[in-house]
């Protein structure tokens, strides 16, 4: 399996047995994580961030690799997250195969890929994970965790879990359960990749790649990232120059195919399919209400935490902003200082990755009141 | 190919040859029809009713058939089409495998199936075969001509290509052009099919047959008919009785999964595959900006009907009402008496096939002005 782990990650080995909410455990496995910025003496400075499904821990540039990274107008010196202020620690998820152990790494017991022989990924595992890099850190308590989207659940599963871990929380486009809509996106992605003749329940290889389900479950998610409205202005109906194949007459003619074209290319042979599964699965499933006689508000409401903003665009329909409404309303039943904010981003569930112009105030002005 | 054709109906013979707006023809073609209530002396009652790409003509019980049909609660003595006042004719679209002629059918001139030697179709060319079914009829000017979904296309190709046609038109949850969500959407639907194998380039057979890429075709055309408030409402985050199986870990778990799959499977030998991908690609083409110089509301304007109501609902994601906003005001550019209504009905763009309570009222209540 390939794997693509940025320059200069570091890792932090688990404890060995680490075992799993939904039973299992990982031996002599670890997360890969980097840091920006300095911990300062009283180790009171710390940021956790946890990210969506795909990004690895290279959220910007940093001294074990210059090159950009995902978030990288978000988080450095003098911006919204201010790495001349803060200490930001960026763990990649555990389950990944960006570094952190996931299906695609090598199970001790076995010598071989784990595969679907991984135990079965909660959200609530990888938030644990995040934990450990935490601590060994050194960190005691967090100025605050920030996470978004699959890393919003992420983050909340982190103060569920260790109570008085951080003193504030940014949730970005995340949710404290799945609802169905984004269930049944995330069912058909993982059906088209086990359909995919080539997935071969797991046990493809790069020269057997199920190319085809992993292309379909990125476009996919490509479109429900986005929003209707930025594509009628982004592409219209505009065609492609080339013209269509008598060869391929249902091929590509319109450029907003080409769009979902070029995103899967990029993704299909970048990201693992098993992992892209476990990960997925682990949404699904993850859901604050049960800790709380399945009332998501209470389940919200039993997480201590000062300070809280939940912020979302208006347009994603795979993360809707009723839903950080919903956490920002059950952090402030909680007890917390809880702000939610809906953003007229155009870019949907994605806006966090691309609209800075909105989402970087609303994040650096709620860290500068800390 | 198993056709799924409704007992009684009815056939009329296309001029042959039948030629195509994008070029090719078709001889000795024919479409399928029902009609309803009785065609008063002055045949000035009529009503011509065009559907989305999936139904067939039986829209309602009627003399030939006293099976209930897709459009029941609407059609028939005292609905809201009411057929003790208006005399209606329901047409299959060209290119459906429901009767009508289409890729699934057999070519004459080889007589084998067109499969892809089915020329290129377009909207326009449903809408003239559906006007050459009213002409049969005797009948020079419709009442009203309803279009919904697909078959709000066909509706205003109708009236576009054949002015004076008809009196009236109610378009529902329909549009003037495919915009870039719906085409990336439906795009992806056509390649699940394209991909599977078995689907080789449409030289299926009922042994061997593109089942996996018509159910993940379909699951996706569920997930965008409907909307996530309705869903909240009505699967939440219930799970299924049955556990999952080991032999299967990433199976149906969620009620809604186990929704999307029963709609699949109750369409996937139901619809032929390459009829889906002709009609599909249809939608994709059209456009009434083509008709003005790029300018869609002066195409809207360009047609000419005297009365007009657009409706849809509030939630679809595929024709966003938006859509139905703007046929109503490109129609009233052009001299209808044009309303525009959208309805808050939480089934999305498959409310008119559901929400009765909503859209009868609306349709009734136009039709009675009359």
């Amino acid at each position: 399996m390939t794997e693509f782990i940025p320059a200069g990650t570091r890792y932090h080995a688990l404890p060995s047995p680490f075992p799993f909410k939904r039973g299992g455990a990982l031996h002599g496995a670890h997360v890969a994580y980097e840091t920006w910025g300095t911990l300062d003496a009283q180790a009171a400075n710390a940021i956790l961030l946890v990210t969506g499904l795909s990004p690895d821990a290279h959220a910007a540039a940093n001294a074990g690799n210059p090159a950009p990274g995902w978030w990288e107008a978000m988080l450095g010196p003098g911006k919204p997250i201010d790495t001349d202020r803060w200490f930001v620690v960026c763990v990649n998820s555990l389950g990944s195969c960006k570094g952190s152990t996931g299906p695609a790494s090598i199970d001790p017991d076995t010598g071989a890929l784990y595969r679907l022989g991984f135990p079965e990924l909660s959200i609530e595992d990888g938030a644990r994970a995040a934990v450990e890099v935490v601590r060994a850190l050194g960190i005691s308590e967090l100025a605050c965790v920030i996470g978004n989207s699959m890393g919003g659940m992420t983050a909340l599963a982190v103060l569920l879990l260790h109570p008085g871990i951080a003193r504030s929380h940014i949730n970005i486009s995340g949710s404290a359960q799945a609802l169905p809509f984004s269930i049944a996106i995330r069912s058909l992605q993982r059906e088209a990749i086990r359909l995919d003749p080539k997935w071969d329940a797991g046990r493809y290889s790069d020269d057997s790649y199920p190319e085809s389900g992993m292309r379909m479950a990125r476009k996919l998610g490509v479109i429900t990232y986005r929003s209707a409205l930025e594509w009628d202005g982004r592409f219209g109906r505009v065609r492609l120059d080339s013209d269509q194949t008598d060869e391929d007459p249902f091929g590509l003619e319109f450029q907003v195919e080409s769009y979902l074209e070029g995103h899967a290319r990029r993704f299909v042979r970048f990201f693992d399919p098993n992992c892209y599964l476990y990960l997925s699965r682990s949404m699904d499933w993850f859901d604050l209400a049960e800790y709380a006689d399945g009332d998501v508000l209470a389940g919200l409401a039993s997480i201590k935490v000062g300070k809280a903003l939940a912020i979302g665009a208006n347009t994603d329909i795979l993360f809707p902003v009723q839903q950080q409404q919903q956490i920002a309303d059950g952090l402030r039943a909680g007890g917390a200082d809880a702000q939610f904010i809906g953003l007229d981003s155009p870019q949907g569930h994605d806006a966090f990755l691309v609209d800075f112009a909105r989402f970087g105030p609303a994040v650096g002005d709620f860290l500068a009141t800390l």
